[in-house]
């Protein structure tokens, strides 16, 4: 495979899913770092040279660009057993996938990047508008994975798949965003079986 | 394959995903409507027997079930051209797909749905209080789209894959969220190219 490259911030959980995805099917990653918080993914270089969509993390490949976290994670594990065989197992995990960009990452991780890195005094009036039915979704969303998880170890299957690597990082930090993952037990003994999976990384890094 | 039902509101773009993937590819489906204006997947029922999340469309397959739209396009276009057979290119076409529902859906389709659906005079504070946030960030996604659509015909590799569908009905029926394509030239030559894909099918219904 070519030289990969990680262009991430170290604090960010969409980057974490791919440094993970990585270590589990056994790719060396380089990373660089950037700080979002600096605003080192809105430079007129980086935008022309990385992202035009002005976010991390972006895979390198070679001297190709692969944006989207979970599209990195799809390409990094296809192969590995982080994939199904089966074809309606694939499409499920890509079912939480796209869940976790659509249901929770807007909501239990933009309220912890909101509350954690933001600041809750420095949060705009239209923020601070958007929180109420953000905590409604992500609790929802919560709910929604507790429930899930009561019934099976994993989200798909019977072992650790993409589906679980991408929904582990911001269910991980939700407290950080005001959630009490003590409502989702089943959340937190999975949490658990992903952290204690061989070769996992430890997250999150600060 | 098993008998496959979407579960869908006709409405919907997101449904229309799927049915043009279907027709694409040459898989009849049978299809079961709901109005999501009337709360009918909201309903215990539906909430038990479809889908927890509460969302349209569902993709039945036999008797399993597979919520996402962007899921239920990829387990049908498995194995057709309309995902590539290159590792880069195929994580290129998720790219695209996890772009659409965390850049563009939930900003131009949303805003089409508060102004068509719901109506401006009844959205409530929190609503109003993010129109501008989704204004921008609709815009700013078809400004990328139209970049990249003024260097190439098609989203990724040289002919119609489901990144192009599944972008494709929100692109399409933008004005309805106050968006002027006028303003993005090379993604209206796209659309009329992915209009005019043999066996596609017409978009919007009503």
């Amino acid at each position: 495979m070519d030289h990969l490259i990680l262009h991430e911030d170290p604090a960010s959980g969409n980057c974490f899913k791919i440094r993970l995805t990585a270590a589990l099917v056994g790719l060396p990653l380089e990373r660089r770092a950037y700080d979002i918080m600096q605003g080192e993914t809105r430079t007129p270089q980086f935008l022309s040279a990385i992202n035009a969509n002005g976010r991390i993390p972006v895979l390198q490949i070679g001297h190709r660009l692969l944006p989207e976290s979970n599209a990195a994670c799809w390409y990094l594990a296809e192969g590995s057993p982080l994939i199904p065989d089966d074809r309606f197992a694939r499409a499920d995990v890509l079912r939480w996938m796209f869940f976790e960009q659509y249901n929770h990452e807007p909501n239990v991780a933009t309220l912890r990047f909101w509350f954690d890195f933001v600041g809750a005094d420095k949060l705009d009036a239209a923020r601070r508008a958007a929180i109420p039915g953000k905590r409604a979704a992500g609790e929802a969303a919560l709910a929604l994975m507790d429930e899930h998880l009561s019934r099976q170890r994993w989200l798909v299957g019977e072992g650790i798949s993409l589906a679980d690597i991408c929904l582990y990082p911001y269910t991980c930090t939700a407290a950080g965003g005001g959630f009490d993952l003590a409502l989702y037990p089943a959340v937190g003994a999975w949490l658990d079986r992903v952290a204690a999976t061989p070769g996992a990384l430890p997250w999150p890094e600060r």
